[in-house]
This record gives C-alpha cells, structure tokens and sequence, in this order.
C-alpha cells in the first residue's frame, strides 16, 4: 500500500470519475477566521467520494471475476458506488443493505444496477447473509474500507487537492477529512505525503463516536461504544481499519469532534455560500473548519466535503433550524 | 462583438474565475428520455455567472476608471458579481438596489464590497438616481447584458462547454440556456458558432414572460407586458437587448417556455442526483430538458443551471412541495 498503488488508480480511474473542482467563499472564510478550500466529493458520481474506490476495486477484477460478480454491505454510499461501477464494467452486483435503510438509497442501488437483498437487522446476521450469497455464487467481495484498492482509489481525492493546491498557490494547509473506517482519510494522507508533504492530514469524526481520535492518541484500535444515535449515519463503524489504521497513525495529527448541529449548520452555510448538497457525515470537515477552527494550526485548512445523499426532509430541516 | 472577444475575456478571466465541471446523473437522463449533461454556473464565484462578464467589463477598466469606480444597477446576481469582480481590482463599486431586495442579497453585496444604494421602487427612479450618482462620482455603468464586454465574458462559459464536451466525445447536442436580457444566451451562441458548429441553442424562459421567443419568431423586440408574478425573478426582464438580440436572432433555435412549477420541480431533481443548489430562474433550462424534451431534438442536451442564490425558505419549500 503506498503513492504508486494510487497513481495506479488515478490511470483507471481516468476519464470515468469526476475531477471534482476546488470551492470557497470569502463568507465561509470569514466565518472561520481563515481561508477555506472546499473540495466538494458530493459532486462526485453517485454523490460521494465512494465510487472511486468501488471503481478501482472493480476494474482490477479478473474477467471470471467480473462475470461472476461483486458484492457489498452498505446501507449507503459504498453501495451506490459499487452498483454503478459495476454496472460500468458490466459486472453484476449484488448489495446486502438492511431492510430499514432510507427507501431512496434502496431504489437508487437497484437504479443504478445493484441486485439488493435486503435482511432483518434485528433477527438476521448480516455477514452470514453475505458468506454464503459470496460462496454459493461465487461473488466478489468489495469490503468497504479495509481493502487496499478501495485505500489507493479514495486516494486518488489526495492527488488531486495537492494539484489543485499548487495551482492556486498554496504551499503549507491542514487537510481536514470526514472519517469513518479510514479508507479515504488513509488514501489522502499517503497521497499527500508523496505530493504534499508539507500538508498535515486530520481526521474529523462525530463527537461521541470518535474511535479514530481515540486510537490516535492510543496508539492502537480503539472502538466506539455504540453506532447509532448521531445524524452522521454515513461515517459511524465500529473502529478504524487493520489496514487504514497504521497508514493513519503514522501520517495523521490529532482526530477532531464535531457536534452534529454544527454539521447541521454546516449544511446551510454550504447552501448559502458554496450552492452545494452536503449530507450530515459529509459535513464534519467544513464543520470543524467553521466553527472550531481555533483547533486548527496555520492559515488555510482544506477540507473535503466526502457525500451529499441526504434525503429532503432532513436537508429541509436543517435549513429551517439553522437559517 | 465576434469570437475574438470572448477569447480575450478567456485569458483575462483565467486564474480568477471558476472553471465550472460538467455533470450528468443517469437519473436525469432517465427522466428526460436522453442524455442530459449540465454546466453549473451555480458553483461560480458569487453563485452565479454574472461573475464572468462583471470580470471581464472591471479588468478593462482604464487606471483612471477604476480609481473613479463602477456603478450598477441590480436586486440580485449582476449586483454580486460586479461588487466582487471590482473590489478584486481595487474597484470602488456602487450598486443601485430596490429596498425590498431580500436582505440576505443586500448584506451580501455589502460584504463583497458594494456600496449599496437602496430606493424606493414604488416612488423613486432607479435610472434618475443611477444617473445622478454616475455624474457626479464619475462612475463607469455596467450594465446586466447590453454590453460587449459583459456578452464576452459570459461567452466564456460556451468556450467551456465545447471543450469540454468534446473531451467527453459529444459531436452533437442542443445547449439550453436560462435567458433574461440575453447576455448569456448570445455570448454563449458565439462562441459555439465558432466552437462547436453543430450545437445549437436555445434560450429558455419562464412561461408568461417568453419575450425572447416571442422575439424570435416576430424578428423583431417583443416586450413582456409584466415584470412581476414568476418566481424566476432573475431571467425577468422586459425584452432582449439592443446588442444581444441580433446575436440570438441570427444563431438561436426556437425558444422554449417552462411553467413554475417545473423550476421548483427541477430544483429537487437537482438536489437528489446532482447535489446542486439551483435557484428558479437558473433552473429553467434544466426543467425544459427534464420536463419538455419532446420539444428538443437529438439524443444530446447540454443545459446551463445559471445560478443558486435562493432563499433557504423558498428552497426548502420546494422540496417539501415536489419531494
């Protein structure tokens, strides 16, 4: 796992993912005291950073491999990105989501091409589901995070900020990055320690379910005590990757908290200042930038805005709380 | 007013205005039976296009011009643009707003740099006060549309579009436009003529206030009889220009109208598959697309969203009327 593992992807990926641009706004610089760069992976394909590295996953498969087909957990995101490329590639693609995930995120998967099997959350294992589907067909399994070409094509986001960085100028910033298992987190910081070095990468998760954080300070893999009961469904696991984690702890600095209603507020600044959809999860980055930037060293902090899948109401909801 | 000029605004405005991605969702093109691909000018500076001409107009300021300050006249988007544009050049700017403008326009224009003139629509003439202002603090107009060097500007986001389409290997597409006074619109027509001959354009407007089209098929100015009672106020305007309307006359196809409720309609769409912010009148162009494409011929339509700076209530509105 290192920088040529993402070059590697960045040629797959080539001329099939969006090359997201960089945003800002002299309001939201304003608003934390210092310059914002914004790099909206909302915009992305299926609207978040996913279908990079579904795309890279999927496009290295074996042509037995890819007959047979791939499958996936996700009740969000990564199932969307996975759906989609597959059916890219022209792989079939099956997609275990638990039968409460939100109604548009299960007709989306199957739009773009997923077969989804849904299971009880409450009576069904969800891994057996997945073992003996992989087994009795013959699938290949996409794994969300812990899996090296899903790292080096989430990566591919850090070739680009460190490009589009030196355009615009900028030597010396913090990159702050939604975090849930890592993959992405991981992917950007080996990116830009290659073509960034003097780029500092941190970690942003929800407070109260800050396992990343903690297993920064640690220094080992700690776990969450729950996974529900924050807004940021998107980026809630259990703990950091056996794979992303290292890559983490020796490149990262310190993990950050952020309280769901400033991602909430996060949401309506976006709106205002930037014209983009950002989901809850999606959000933490710019939210610690805005509204905890006295956390943050130096003058200018990129962030990446990982998804924008949120469903109207709450969207509606937060502008309405937050105006 | 030819080619030449929109390449010379091209590399005045390089490194200072946004070079807006192309996007697309198979969603969409489900909806409007073919292949839709979007141009955001939402995601520009200031949250609109306007930024691009109100650029090229202050950038050729003479010394002495810029030291006196530009003046113009506007409730919304040229207002923003023209403030940001000349504070960037060191640019003192006037601008002339109705004092029922939504506050949130008026304090952003402030912020950007303009000082704002409020007056009384209902007992004040904005052209008398304008004028008076002009004379006496030698200010340069910028006017919204019927002026080359804002044409040209615009015309930069036609450049855009044909290199980028041609990168995507589109040979042939209709490009819709939202159209008020016919900036855009023309700037846009020249720069395919030139571009991407075999594309053609179509200025879009809100139904009720089709003067455009109308125009086209008279040969001659049309007037809208009314300036109020659509939700699209940006595109609102009496009839195309003096300088624009030639432009369209000889280069644009038939015009298409497009209901109200189709813009708020577009607005969800837009929200769900591209995780845009798309204010009523930018959106016209992309709900023709979505909601008329049998009127619009070909497999290919390429659609201008023109800007996002909407209200978060009327936003939010729209997505709980049309989820």
């Amino acid at each position: 796992m290192n920088i040529d593992d993402i070059r590697a992807a960045d040629a797959r990926l080539d001329g099939h993912v969006r090359r997201t641009p960089l945003l800002s706004s002299s309001f939201l610089d304003e608003i934390a005291g210092k310059r914002v760069i914004v790099k909206p992976e909302c915009l992305q394909h299926t609207g978040s950073f996913k279908f990079r590295g579904a795309w890279n996953a999927v496009s290295k498969l074996s042509d037995v491999q890819r007959k047979q087909g791939v499958i996936a957990f996700s009740s969000g995101n990564h199932a969307q990105g996975v759906a989609m490329a597959a059916k890219a590639i022209g792989a079939p693609s099956v997609i275990v989501m638990p039968s409460d995930a939100p109604r548009q995120k299960i007709d989306n998967t199957r739009t773009l091409g997923g077969e989804v099997i849904l299971y009880d959350r409450a009576t069904e294992d969800r891994d057996k589901i997945g073992a003996r589907l992989a087994n009795d067909r013959k699938l290949t399994l996409i794994k969300p995070f812990d899996n090296p070409d899903v790292i080096a094509g989430q990566g591919t986001v850090g070739l680009e900020v460190a490009e589009q960085a030196r355009a615009m100028g900028i030597a010396d910033a913090r990159v702050l990055v939604p975090c849930g298992g890592g993959g992405l987190t991981s992917g950007i910081a080996l990116a830009l320690e290659a073509d960034a070095p003097d780029f500092r990468v941190h970690p942003v998760e929800p407070e109260g379910f800050d396992d990343v954080a903690r297993s920064l300070v640690s220094g080992q893999i700690e776990r969450n005590p729950r996974l529900s009961g924050s807004i940021c469904d998107a980026i809630i696991t259990p703990s950091p990757g056996e794979l992303t984690f290292p890559i983490l702890k020796r490149l990262c600095g310190p993990g950050l908290p952020v309280p769901d209603d400033d991602c909430l507020r996060t949401m309506t600044a976006a709106f205002n200042h930037l014209k983009i959809v950002v989901e809850p999860g999606g959000a933490v980055a710019l939210a610690a930038a805005l509204y905890h930037a006295d956390q943050i060293d130096g003058d200018t902090v990129i962030v990446v805005v990982s998804g924008g899948n949120v469903d109207a109401p709450v969207f509606a909801d937060a502008l309405t709380r937050f105006p």
